[in-house]
Protein backbone atom coordinates (compact mmCIF):
# COMPACT_ATOMS: atom_id res chain seq x y z
CA UNK A 1 0.00 0.00 0.00
CA UNK A 2 1.07 3.65 -0.40
CA UNK A 3 1.70 5.76 2.49
CA UNK A 4 1.50 9.76 2.09
CA UNK A 5 4.16 10.46 5.20
CA UNK A 6 3.85 14.35 6.62
CA UNK A 7 7.28 14.82 7.64
CA UNK A 8 9.06 18.13 10.52
CA UNK A 9 12.66 17.85 10.56
CA UNK A 10 15.53 19.95 12.28
CA UNK A 11 17.51 20.77 9.20
CA UNK A 12 21.13 21.28 11.46
CA UNK A 13 21.30 17.65 12.12
CA UNK A 14 21.22 16.50 8.38
CA UNK A 15 22.92 16.59 4.93
CA UNK A 16 19.38 17.68 2.98
CA UNK A 17 16.64 15.85 2.16
CA UNK A 18 18.06 14.17 -0.98
CA UNK A 19 20.27 10.71 -0.47
CA UNK A 20 23.78 11.33 -0.09
CA UNK A 21 26.50 8.56 -0.52
CA UNK A 22 27.45 7.62 2.95
CA UNK A 23 24.09 8.67 4.02
CA UNK A 24 23.41 11.67 6.55
CA UNK A 25 20.16 12.96 4.51
CA UNK A 26 16.38 13.19 5.74
CA UNK A 27 15.95 9.92 2.96
CA UNK A 28 18.73 8.31 3.60
CA UNK A 29 17.81 7.84 7.37
CA UNK A 30 13.71 7.34 6.80
CA UNK A 31 14.15 4.55 3.87
CA UNK A 32 16.47 2.92 5.95
CA UNK A 33 14.14 2.84 8.91
CA UNK A 34 11.31 2.09 6.75
CA UNK A 35 13.05 -0.68 5.24
CA UNK A 36 13.56 -2.27 8.90
CA UNK A 37 10.39 -2.24 9.86
CA UNK A 38 9.29 -3.75 6.12
CA UNK A 39 11.43 -6.66 7.55
CA UNK A 40 14.24 -5.74 4.80
CA UNK A 41 12.49 -5.54 2.12
CA UNK A 42 13.85 -2.49 0.61
CA UNK A 43 11.53 0.75 1.34
CA UNK A 44 12.12 4.01 -1.47
CA UNK A 45 10.78 7.42 0.39
CA UNK A 46 10.12 9.91 -2.23
CA UNK A 47 9.76 13.36 -1.16
CA UNK A 48 7.75 16.48 -2.82
CA UNK A 49 11.04 17.58 -3.45
CA UNK A 50 14.48 18.85 -1.97
CA UNK A 51 15.79 20.74 1.05
CA UNK A 52 19.57 21.61 1.01
CA UNK A 53 21.00 20.90 4.14
CA UNK A 54 20.35 23.02 7.35
CA UNK A 55 17.14 23.55 5.90
CA UNK A 56 14.10 22.72 8.20
CA UNK A 57 10.56 21.04 7.52
CA UNK A 58 7.46 21.56 9.07
CA UNK A 59 5.34 19.67 6.67
CA UNK A 60 7.66 18.05 3.85
CA UNK A 61 5.58 15.19 2.56
CA UNK A 62 6.58 12.26 0.88
CA UNK A 63 5.13 8.84 -0.26
CA UNK A 64 6.41 5.33 0.00
CA UNK A 65 4.94 1.87 -0.72
CA UNK A 66 5.35 -0.60 2.33
CA UNK A 67 3.93 -4.09 2.57
CA UNK A 68 0.43 -3.43 4.23
CA UNK A 69 0.81 -6.78 5.81
CA UNK A 70 3.24 -4.99 8.23
CA UNK A 71 0.19 -2.81 9.43
CA UNK A 72 -1.80 -0.14 9.01
CA UNK A 73 -0.76 3.75 8.49
CA UNK A 74 -1.22 4.29 12.40
CA UNK A 75 0.91 1.44 12.87
CA UNK A 76 3.52 3.04 10.65
CA UNK A 77 3.46 6.13 11.89
CA UNK A 78 4.78 5.48 15.71
CA UNK A 79 6.81 2.56 14.68
CA UNK A 80 8.91 4.98 12.85
CA UNK A 81 8.65 7.64 15.35
CA UNK A 82 9.85 4.59 18.14
CA UNK A 83 13.12 4.09 15.87
CA UNK A 84 13.78 7.60 14.04
CA UNK A 85 16.06 10.15 16.01
CA UNK A 86 13.79 12.82 17.42
CA UNK A 87 15.19 15.86 15.14
CA UNK A 88 12.74 14.00 12.43
CA UNK A 89 8.96 13.27 13.04
CA UNK A 90 6.25 11.49 11.36
CA UNK A 91 3.70 14.20 12.08
CA UNK A 92 0.62 12.40 10.05
CA UNK A 93 0.66 8.92 8.07
CA UNK A 94 -2.62 7.78 5.77
CA UNK A 95 -2.87 5.84 3.35
CA UNK A 96 -3.02 6.98 -0.45
CA UNK A 97 -3.78 5.80 -4.18
CA UNK A 98 -1.53 4.23 -5.78
CA UNK A 99 -1.42 7.18 -7.97
CA UNK A 100 -0.56 9.99 -5.28
CA UNK A 101 2.88 11.16 -6.23
CA UNK A 102 4.43 12.99 -3.36
CA UNK A 103 6.37 15.25 -6.02
CA UNK A 104 4.42 15.13 -9.59
CA UNK A 105 0.61 15.20 -7.56
CA UNK A 106 1.99 18.57 -5.84
CA UNK A 107 0.31 21.86 -6.81
CA UNK A 108 1.75 24.31 -4.66
CA UNK A 109 4.19 24.67 -1.59
CA UNK A 110 4.51 27.57 1.43
CA UNK A 111 7.81 28.68 2.65
CA UNK A 112 8.96 30.34 5.78
CA UNK A 113 11.77 32.53 6.09
CA UNK A 114 12.75 33.63 9.74
CA UNK A 115 15.09 36.50 10.30
CA UNK A 116 16.33 37.61 14.24
CA UNK A 117 16.72 41.53 14.16
CA UNK A 118 17.71 42.37 17.51
CA UNK A 119 21.34 42.84 18.45
CA UNK A 120 22.07 39.49 19.74
CA UNK A 121 20.77 36.23 18.12
CA UNK A 122 19.15 34.05 21.60
CA UNK A 123 20.94 31.05 21.92
CA UNK A 124 17.56 29.38 21.12
CA UNK A 125 17.27 30.95 17.95
CA UNK A 126 20.92 29.56 16.94
CA UNK A 127 20.92 27.52 13.62
CA UNK A 128 17.09 28.35 13.41
CA UNK A 129 16.69 31.91 11.53
CA UNK A 130 19.15 34.82 9.65
CA UNK A 131 20.90 37.24 12.12
CA UNK A 132 20.06 40.37 10.53
CA UNK A 133 20.42 43.99 12.27
CA UNK A 134 18.81 47.44 11.63
CA UNK A 135 16.24 45.90 8.86
CA UNK A 136 13.44 48.09 7.72
CA UNK A 137 10.31 45.75 8.13
CA UNK A 138 7.86 47.85 6.29
CA UNK A 139 10.70 47.79 3.09
CA UNK A 140 10.73 44.47 3.36
CA UNK A 141 6.65 44.35 3.06
CA UNK A 142 7.14 47.02 -0.02
CA UNK A 143 9.89 44.45 -1.43
CA UNK A 144 7.08 41.72 -1.27
CA UNK A 145 4.26 43.90 -3.16
CA UNK A 146 6.91 43.60 -6.06
CA UNK A 147 7.90 39.91 -6.15
CA UNK A 148 4.34 38.54 -5.65
CA UNK A 149 2.25 37.46 -8.74
CA UNK A 150 3.70 35.65 -12.20
CA UNK A 151 6.73 36.28 -13.27
CA UNK A 152 9.90 34.62 -15.13
CA UNK A 153 12.17 34.56 -11.36
CA UNK A 154 15.02 33.29 -13.82
CA UNK A 155 16.95 35.98 -12.15
CA UNK A 156 16.24 34.93 -8.55
CA UNK A 157 17.15 30.88 -9.14
CA UNK A 158 20.66 28.87 -8.67
CA UNK A 159 21.62 27.10 -11.98
CA UNK A 160 21.74 23.54 -10.65
CA UNK A 161 23.81 22.26 -13.79
CA UNK A 162 20.63 21.05 -15.73
CA UNK A 163 18.49 22.96 -18.06
CA UNK A 164 15.84 24.41 -15.98
CA UNK A 165 13.21 24.64 -18.62
CA UNK A 166 10.51 27.42 -17.80
CA UNK A 167 11.09 29.54 -15.04
CA UNK A 168 7.96 31.44 -14.80
CA UNK A 169 6.24 31.14 -11.57
CA UNK A 170 3.24 32.39 -9.76
CA UNK A 171 4.04 33.29 -5.59
CA UNK A 172 0.11 33.84 -5.12
CA UNK A 173 1.82 35.40 -1.83
CA UNK A 174 4.02 37.04 0.24
CA UNK A 175 3.16 37.73 3.50
CA UNK A 176 5.68 39.75 6.05
CA UNK A 177 4.75 39.30 10.16
CA UNK A 178 6.69 41.04 12.61
CA UNK A 179 6.55 39.07 16.45
CA UNK A 180 9.25 41.35 18.11
CA UNK A 181 12.54 41.23 16.65
CA UNK A 182 11.64 38.13 15.47
CA UNK A 183 10.04 38.69 11.44
CA UNK A 184 8.51 35.86 9.33
CA UNK A 185 8.49 35.91 5.65
CA UNK A 186 6.06 33.71 3.89
CA UNK A 187 6.15 32.74 0.39
CA UNK A 188 2.74 31.16 -0.93
CA UNK A 189 3.45 29.40 -4.44
CA UNK A 190 2.56 26.76 -7.19
CA UNK A 191 6.26 25.88 -7.62
CA UNK A 192 9.71 27.32 -6.70
CA UNK A 193 13.06 27.15 -8.89
CA UNK A 194 16.26 25.94 -6.98
CA UNK A 195 17.24 28.43 -3.93
CA UNK A 196 14.30 30.49 -5.30
CA UNK A 197 12.97 31.33 -1.74
CA UNK A 198 16.58 32.21 -0.29
CA UNK A 199 17.77 34.25 -3.04
CA UNK A 200 14.35 36.10 -2.91
CA UNK A 201 14.93 36.94 0.64
CA UNK A 202 18.45 38.02 -0.04
CA UNK A 203 17.38 40.99 -2.48
CA UNK A 204 14.95 41.94 0.05
CA UNK A 205 16.42 41.99 2.68
CA UNK A 206 19.14 44.12 0.81
CA UNK A 207 16.51 46.49 -0.12
CA UNK A 208 15.00 46.48 3.93
CA UNK A 209 19.09 47.43 5.15
CA UNK A 210 19.24 50.42 2.30
CA UNK A 211 21.66 48.16 0.33
CA UNK A 212 19.74 48.41 -2.73
CA UNK A 213 16.12 50.12 -3.90
CA UNK A 214 12.62 48.80 -5.36
CA UNK A 215 14.18 49.73 -8.91
CA UNK A 216 16.46 47.69 -8.51
CA UNK A 217 14.36 44.76 -7.57
CA UNK A 218 11.79 45.50 -10.09
CA UNK A 219 14.95 45.60 -13.03
CA UNK A 220 16.52 42.57 -12.10
CA UNK A 221 13.21 40.64 -11.54
CA UNK A 222 12.10 41.93 -15.26
CA UNK A 223 15.65 40.34 -16.45
CA UNK A 224 17.25 44.13 -17.09
CA UNK A 225 20.36 46.30 -15.84
CA UNK A 226 23.10 45.45 -14.79
CA UNK A 227 24.49 41.61 -13.25
CA UNK A 228 22.63 42.04 -10.05
CA UNK A 229 24.75 40.53 -6.82
CA UNK A 230 22.89 36.57 -6.89
CA UNK A 231 23.53 36.85 -2.91
CA UNK A 232 21.67 33.78 -1.36
CA UNK A 233 20.11 33.80 2.47
CA UNK A 234 21.26 30.98 4.83
CA UNK A 235 19.80 28.32 5.04
CA UNK A 236 19.50 27.92 8.13
CA UNK A 237 16.20 30.52 8.28
CA UNK A 238 14.32 28.73 5.85
CA UNK A 239 11.24 26.12 6.78
CA UNK A 240 9.08 24.49 4.27
CA UNK A 241 5.79 24.59 5.85
CA UNK A 242 3.56 22.48 3.70
CA UNK A 243 3.11 20.85 0.53
CA UNK A 244 -0.72 21.44 -1.35
CA UNK A 245 -1.98 18.32 -3.39
CA UNK A 246 -5.15 18.78 -5.70
CA UNK A 247 -6.80 22.01 -7.04
CA UNK A 248 -4.84 25.64 -6.54
CA UNK A 249 -7.21 27.70 -4.56
CA UNK A 250 -8.11 31.25 -6.00
CA UNK A 251 -5.33 33.63 -5.45
CA UNK A 252 -5.98 35.64 -2.09
CA UNK B 1 34.37 47.39 38.13
CA UNK B 2 31.48 45.27 38.94
CA UNK B 3 29.85 44.21 35.82
CA UNK B 4 26.00 42.80 35.99
CA UNK B 5 25.53 40.11 32.92
CA UNK B 6 21.99 39.00 32.00
CA UNK B 7 22.77 35.50 30.09
CA UNK B 8 20.46 33.03 27.98
CA UNK B 9 21.89 29.84 27.33
CA UNK B 10 20.46 26.39 25.28
CA UNK B 11 20.82 23.78 28.56
CA UNK B 12 21.12 20.81 26.01
CA UNK B 13 24.99 21.94 25.89
CA UNK B 14 26.30 22.04 29.68
CA UNK B 15 26.70 20.84 32.61
CA UNK B 16 24.63 22.75 34.16
CA UNK B 17 25.35 26.67 35.71
CA UNK B 18 27.95 25.66 38.68
CA UNK B 19 31.32 25.41 37.46
CA UNK B 20 32.37 21.37 37.64
CA UNK B 21 35.55 19.40 37.88
CA UNK B 22 36.63 19.71 33.99
CA UNK B 23 34.72 21.97 32.98
CA UNK B 24 31.51 22.11 30.52
CA UNK B 25 28.96 24.32 32.59
CA UNK B 26 27.69 27.56 31.88
CA UNK B 27 29.62 29.16 34.39
CA UNK B 28 33.45 27.89 33.77
CA UNK B 29 32.27 28.55 29.80
CA UNK B 30 31.88 32.53 30.96
CA UNK B 31 34.82 32.23 33.33
CA UNK B 32 37.45 31.14 30.82
CA UNK B 33 36.03 33.73 28.24
CA UNK B 34 36.48 36.43 31.13
CA UNK B 35 39.63 36.29 32.16
CA UNK B 36 40.83 35.42 28.88
CA UNK B 37 39.31 39.13 27.94
CA UNK B 38 40.86 40.63 31.07
CA UNK B 39 44.22 39.39 30.20
CA UNK B 40 44.83 36.70 31.79
CA UNK B 41 43.84 37.78 35.10
CA UNK B 42 41.45 35.14 36.63
CA UNK B 43 37.74 36.28 36.77
CA UNK B 44 35.01 34.68 39.25
CA UNK B 45 31.59 34.70 37.62
CA UNK B 46 28.69 34.58 40.08
CA UNK B 47 25.15 33.72 39.34
CA UNK B 48 21.94 34.36 40.70
CA UNK B 49 22.01 31.16 41.50
CA UNK B 50 22.57 27.51 39.65
CA UNK B 51 20.42 26.33 37.07
CA UNK B 52 20.73 21.97 36.80
CA UNK B 53 21.93 20.33 33.50
CA UNK B 54 20.03 20.51 30.82
CA UNK B 55 17.61 23.56 32.03
CA UNK B 56 17.35 26.79 30.18
CA UNK B 57 17.82 30.54 30.64
CA UNK B 58 16.73 33.68 28.49
CA UNK B 59 17.23 35.81 31.71
CA UNK B 60 19.69 34.59 34.33
CA UNK B 61 22.00 37.18 35.91
CA UNK B 62 25.63 37.30 36.49
CA UNK B 63 28.25 39.44 38.08
CA UNK B 64 31.61 39.57 37.76
CA UNK B 65 34.84 41.93 38.83
CA UNK B 66 36.74 42.56 35.69
CA UNK B 67 39.70 45.63 34.72
CA UNK B 68 37.82 48.75 34.20
CA UNK B 69 40.51 49.33 31.50
CA UNK B 70 40.05 46.72 29.69
CA UNK B 71 36.92 48.43 28.02
CA UNK B 72 33.49 49.89 29.05
CA UNK B 73 30.24 47.24 29.42
CA UNK B 74 29.09 47.23 25.47
CA UNK B 75 33.10 45.96 24.81
CA UNK B 76 32.85 43.47 27.45
CA UNK B 77 29.29 42.61 25.48
CA UNK B 78 30.40 42.15 22.34
CA UNK B 79 33.57 40.93 22.76
CA UNK B 80 32.13 37.82 25.04
CA UNK B 81 29.66 37.07 21.92
CA UNK B 82 32.16 37.22 19.73
CA UNK B 83 34.24 34.44 21.87
CA UNK B 84 31.42 32.14 23.11
CA UNK B 85 29.92 29.40 21.96
CA UNK B 86 26.42 30.60 20.06
CA UNK B 87 24.72 28.27 23.00
CA UNK B 88 25.35 30.87 25.42
CA UNK B 89 24.79 35.13 24.77
CA UNK B 90 25.37 37.62 27.36
CA UNK B 91 22.02 39.74 26.25
CA UNK B 92 22.54 42.69 28.67
CA UNK B 93 25.93 43.84 30.39
CA UNK B 94 26.21 46.79 32.59
CA UNK B 95 27.86 48.49 35.40
CA UNK B 96 26.80 48.41 38.67
CA UNK B 97 27.51 49.43 42.21
CA UNK B 98 30.24 47.13 43.93
CA UNK B 99 27.73 45.97 46.48
CA UNK B 100 25.58 44.58 43.73
CA UNK B 101 25.51 40.87 44.48
CA UNK B 102 23.52 38.61 41.75
CA UNK B 103 22.52 36.06 44.04
CA UNK B 104 22.26 37.98 47.50
CA UNK B 105 20.45 41.06 46.07
CA UNK B 106 18.15 39.41 43.79
CA UNK B 107 14.56 39.60 44.93
CA UNK B 108 12.65 37.37 43.11
CA UNK B 109 12.78 35.33 40.28
CA UNK B 110 10.40 34.14 36.88
CA UNK B 111 10.59 30.23 35.48
CA UNK B 112 9.08 29.24 32.85
CA UNK B 113 7.70 25.41 32.19
CA UNK B 114 6.76 24.28 28.89
CA UNK B 115 4.57 21.35 27.84
CA UNK B 116 4.10 20.21 24.37
CA UNK B 117 0.55 18.66 24.74
CA UNK B 118 -0.08 17.33 20.60
CA UNK B 119 0.27 13.42 20.07
CA UNK B 120 4.01 13.73 18.30
CA UNK B 121 6.75 16.08 19.71
CA UNK B 122 7.88 18.32 16.79
CA UNK B 123 11.75 18.00 16.01
CA UNK B 124 11.93 22.01 16.75
CA UNK B 125 10.68 20.95 20.69
CA UNK B 126 12.89 18.39 21.22
CA UNK B 127 14.90 19.27 24.60
CA UNK B 128 12.77 22.36 24.83
CA UNK B 129 9.61 20.82 26.97
CA UNK B 130 8.33 17.90 28.58
CA UNK B 131 5.99 15.85 25.92
CA UNK B 132 2.82 15.20 28.20
CA UNK B 133 -0.42 13.68 26.26
CA UNK B 134 -3.75 14.04 27.51
CA UNK B 135 -3.60 16.76 29.94
CA UNK B 136 -6.93 18.44 31.00
CA UNK B 137 -5.63 22.63 30.78
CA UNK B 138 -8.68 24.13 32.83
CA UNK B 139 -7.11 21.03 36.11
CA UNK B 140 -4.28 22.83 35.42
CA UNK B 141 -5.29 25.98 36.24
CA UNK B 142 -7.29 24.57 39.52
CA UNK B 143 -3.90 23.07 40.76
CA UNK B 144 -2.08 26.63 40.02
CA UNK B 145 -4.75 28.20 42.40
CA UNK B 146 -3.91 26.27 45.18
CA UNK B 147 -0.05 26.33 44.80
CA UNK B 148 0.02 30.04 44.43
CA UNK B 149 0.84 32.05 47.63
CA UNK B 150 2.78 31.76 50.64
CA UNK B 151 3.24 28.36 51.77
CA UNK B 152 5.78 25.86 53.20
CA UNK B 153 7.06 24.16 50.13
CA UNK B 154 9.39 21.64 52.05
CA UNK B 155 6.72 18.82 50.66
CA UNK B 156 8.08 20.30 46.73
CA UNK B 157 11.67 20.28 47.57
CA UNK B 158 14.62 17.96 46.70
CA UNK B 159 17.33 17.37 49.64
CA UNK B 160 20.53 18.94 48.44
CA UNK B 161 22.31 17.22 51.17
CA UNK B 162 22.78 21.01 53.14
CA UNK B 163 19.95 21.82 55.53
CA UNK B 164 17.36 23.39 53.73
CA UNK B 165 16.32 26.12 57.03
CA UNK B 166 13.08 27.79 56.39
CA UNK B 167 10.89 26.37 53.73
CA UNK B 168 8.64 28.81 53.63
CA UNK B 169 8.26 30.31 49.88
CA UNK B 170 5.45 33.25 48.46
CA UNK B 171 4.60 32.27 44.93
CA UNK B 172 3.02 35.60 43.41
CA UNK B 173 1.86 33.73 40.48
CA UNK B 174 1.38 30.79 38.48
CA UNK B 175 -0.15 31.26 35.11
CA UNK B 176 -1.12 28.90 32.78
CA UNK B 177 -1.33 29.96 29.27
CA UNK B 178 -1.97 27.62 25.87
CA UNK B 179 -0.93 28.31 22.19
CA UNK B 180 -2.15 25.21 20.98
CA UNK B 181 -0.48 22.25 21.94
CA UNK B 182 1.94 24.54 23.56
CA UNK B 183 1.33 25.04 27.39
CA UNK B 184 3.27 27.36 29.56
CA UNK B 185 3.37 27.81 33.09
CA UNK B 186 4.65 30.74 34.60
CA UNK B 187 5.75 30.68 38.19
CA UNK B 188 6.85 34.03 39.90
CA UNK B 189 8.05 34.19 43.51
CA UNK B 190 10.64 35.82 45.96
CA UNK B 191 12.63 32.07 45.81
CA UNK B 192 12.56 28.74 45.08
CA UNK B 193 13.54 25.86 46.87
CA UNK B 194 16.03 23.06 45.13
CA UNK B 195 13.88 21.77 42.00
CA UNK B 196 10.67 23.17 43.21
CA UNK B 197 9.39 24.27 40.00
CA UNK B 198 10.27 21.11 38.42
CA UNK B 199 8.45 19.04 41.75
CA UNK B 200 5.15 21.97 41.08
CA UNK B 201 5.13 21.08 37.71
CA UNK B 202 5.05 17.20 37.47
CA UNK B 203 2.27 17.34 40.76
CA UNK B 204 0.25 19.67 38.41
CA UNK B 205 0.64 17.53 35.65
CA UNK B 206 -0.27 14.34 37.69
CA UNK B 207 -3.92 15.83 38.48
CA UNK B 208 -4.10 17.66 34.75
CA UNK B 209 -3.62 13.39 33.93
CA UNK B 210 -6.23 12.37 36.22
CA UNK B 211 -3.71 10.72 38.04
CA UNK B 212 -4.00 12.61 41.36
CA UNK B 213 -6.58 14.86 42.51
CA UNK B 214 -6.65 18.36 43.90
CA UNK B 215 -7.33 17.37 47.36
CA UNK B 216 -4.09 15.07 47.39
CA UNK B 217 -2.13 17.83 46.11
CA UNK B 218 -3.63 20.33 49.28
CA UNK B 219 -2.15 17.58 52.00
CA UNK B 220 0.89 17.41 50.19
CA UNK B 221 0.95 21.32 50.12
CA UNK B 222 0.17 20.86 53.90
CA UNK B 223 2.07 18.39 54.73
CA UNK B 224 -0.74 15.74 55.47
CA UNK B 225 -1.51 12.23 53.87
CA UNK B 226 0.53 9.45 52.83
CA UNK B 227 3.70 9.73 51.12
CA UNK B 228 3.31 11.27 48.02
CA UNK B 229 5.39 10.42 44.72
CA UNK B 230 8.04 13.10 44.85
CA UNK B 231 8.05 13.26 40.81
CA UNK B 232 10.51 15.61 39.34
CA UNK B 233 9.17 17.02 35.65
CA UNK B 234 12.03 16.70 33.86
CA UNK B 235 15.05 19.59 33.63
CA UNK B 236 14.51 20.56 29.43
CA UNK B 237 11.14 22.04 29.66
CA UNK B 238 12.58 24.45 32.62
CA UNK B 239 13.54 28.17 31.66
CA UNK B 240 14.67 30.68 33.74
CA UNK B 241 13.23 34.06 33.23
CA UNK B 242 14.22 36.64 34.71
CA UNK B 243 15.73 37.63 38.34
CA UNK B 244 14.21 40.63 39.96
CA UNK B 245 16.57 42.72 42.09
CA UNK B 246 15.20 45.68 44.23
CA UNK B 247 11.92 45.95 45.73
CA UNK B 248 9.00 43.52 45.55
CA UNK B 249 6.26 44.45 43.71
CA UNK B 250 2.55 44.06 45.10
CA UNK B 251 1.03 40.51 44.54
CA UNK B 252 -0.47 40.72 41.18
Amino acid sequence: MRLKLTLAYDGAGFRGWQSQPGGGSVQDVLQEAMTRLAGGKKVSVQGSGRTDAGVHAVGQVAHADVPAIRGNPRFWQHALNAVLPPNVRVMACRRVPDDFHARYSATGKTYDYFLWTGPVLPPHQAGRCWHVREIDVSALRRAAKILAGSHDFAAFAANRGTPVGDTRRHLRRIVVSAHGPLVRIRFEGDGFLYKMVRMLVAAMVRVAQGKGTLSDLRARLAGRGAVSPRAVAPAEGLYLVSVRYGKTPQSG
